[in-house]
């Protein structure tokens, strides 16, 4: 049965119009079919523009969609019909595979806690994945909002990372460890250092602590810390990388080919920006598959997580990471997590 | 008075050679008396490589010294005349004013703390600095050892910082920020949350929150993490650093002339390398001037570290730390460092 994915057709800075392109483009590209939510004439007009023939794009309509800025949760208490709201209860009816959205990324998230729910003793989704264009096949988790963390919540990153690097990024055995300030166990802040013995029982192929030199260079799979330093460390990577492409820029110029220099330019920008590494994807440790591209995200972008929605779908992330859960947990003892 | 300086002779990879030029020439440059501590005869061989005419460096003779991989506490215990140890007794007995050292810094910290002591009311030395060569007059503390910190301990980063910035940097008013995930009050972990409305009180210069995102952009002058943080943050952007200079030396190969491609990956190597912005500095929180010196530091920059060693003299960094301490703290009052 082919996959079908509701995209929420208002959502994003560049909505409506990137994301219809971009949502023919991958439906097109990956073989999927739509159902695109939104104001109907909208929607329609937009999708005009494109070559749909064969295409099996369906149109839900409603007036209401996020902006950015709304708080989240207050958003979707006033605005019931938000289009990220129609779309992701559209997943919940089994009307849906998959839901894509832009953004905001704040509404997509309550959308999905709200309708959708969290994955069994996981509060809050876990956000994460590669964020340096150097090393593609490296993920951090969190780089979100889980702060102040216990070592249980470190596990279930880890777990996370680990179901996301098998499935989305195909790594069989992916490897994990600890983000730290030394090698050795026992350096570290107290929840490293509590988490250390956790992971060592856990299954997963924990291969201890690494540093912050270590990041850059992709030396674990799946590298774990809390949402409060990983935050940090993205948003500075991101903001260094645009401080030395601007230094770039004005040494080479006259140096090199306009062209030459805008090509450097713009890599050191997009390899230290998480959003641009890969376009966006899965919102984990949630109950359904519900994917979040930029809210920058252009037209090829969104084609992107349209594919990542589809792989998501078909590599069954969900029930991945349920019995993930269960297999790691029932080696671990239940004392972890209280 | 001429300022005068005990130098750990056998300090550093590259000691006693580049260690005693850097002394000589720094002598020469800055006006300082020096003493010597090192092996008699090797102390005397590196000397009388160079013109030291009208200098005064007097040579304080012993055997023994550290090496780098000595567990630090062990170390002293064992060797009891290192030159660290001596040199750094010289300025507890008023010999010397401060002490210069290329490390191990494990046992500059150590001999500081069992010689020299910490300022009251703090355990640990603050290590912190400018790291980035982009914004050199910004600071970040705490880089080192202190890690799970409570809001008292990055008051006293703080606080620091600021004294820092004021002699070292000459800034008038240091601008303070708390790092985080986001710029408002009530964003971020734990410790943020209870510290804020501590900075808020404390006649610092607090302008509030920065991100990640801010620190290259140097948008305050000390910017306050705990050691975790901070010391993973400078290894991530050393390492990114390296790898982006690996990344162009490629890219501009054969483009560029090499001395150009050289300038140009050298500099991000540099810019990027804590160790490299300042080439070192005074240990902080220690009751008296003991300065260190990156372990790779040649002769042109242990030469910057006895000018820092001046500077800290001069500007008496520990009578104004004792006195901004004592000035802070009674605007908080006391509860705050139960």
């Amino acid at each position: 049965m082919t996959i079908r994915i509701a995209v929420d057709g208002m959502g994003g800075d560049n909505a409506p119009g990137d994301i219809v392109k971009g949502t023919v483009d991958g439906a097109r590209r990956y073989g999927v079919d739509i159902v695109l939510v939104g104001p109907q004439n909208v929607m329609q007009r937009e999708l005009a523009k494109h070559d749909t023939s064969g295409l099996k794009i369906d149109i839900v309509h409603t007036d209401e969609y996020l902006v950015e800025g709304e708080h989240p949760a207050y958003a979707l208490r006033k605005k019931r019909k938000a289009s990220i709201v129609v779309a992701t209860k559209l997943v919940k009816s089994g009307d849906a595979d998959a839901v894509a959205s832009a953004g905001p990324t704040g509404g997509v998230v309550a959308s999905a806690l709200q309708f959708l729910g969290a994955v069994e003793g996981i509060s809050r989704p876990v956000v994460g994945g590669a964020f340096l264009g150097f090393t593609p096949n490296m993920l951090m988790m969190d780089m979100g909002g889980n702060v102040d963390c216990k070592p249980h919540q470190f596990l279930d990153f880890a777990i996370v990372g680990t179901v996301y690097a098998r499935k989305m990024l195909g790594i069989e055995n992916p490897t994990v460890a600890l983000l730290s300030i030394g090698a050795e166990e026992g350096k570290g802040n107290a929840v490293v250092q509590e988490s250390y013995p956790i992971f060592k029982k856990s299954g997963l192929n924990f291969i201890g602590q690494v540093e912050g030199y270590d990041i850059p260079l992709g030396k674990a799979n799946v590298i774990i810390c809390d949402g409060f330093v990983g935050n940090i460390i993205v948003k500075f990577g991101e903001s260094l990388g645009k401080l030395i492409a601007g230094y770039l820029e004005n040494k080479l110029k006259g140096k090199l080919p306009d062209a030459d220099i805008k090509e450097i330019t713009d890599y050191m920008v997009h390899a230290t920006n998480a959003a641009d590494v890969r376009g966006g994807g899965p919102l984990w440790a949630i109950d359904g598959v519900a994917c979040v591209a930029h809210g920058r995200a252009i037209a090829t972008e969104f084609a992107l997580v349209i594919e990542q929605a589809k792989i998501a779908v078909e590599k069954d992330i969900v029930g991945s990471l349920k019995s993930e859960l269960i297999e790691v947990r029932s080696k671990i003892g239940d004392e972890v997590y209280k």
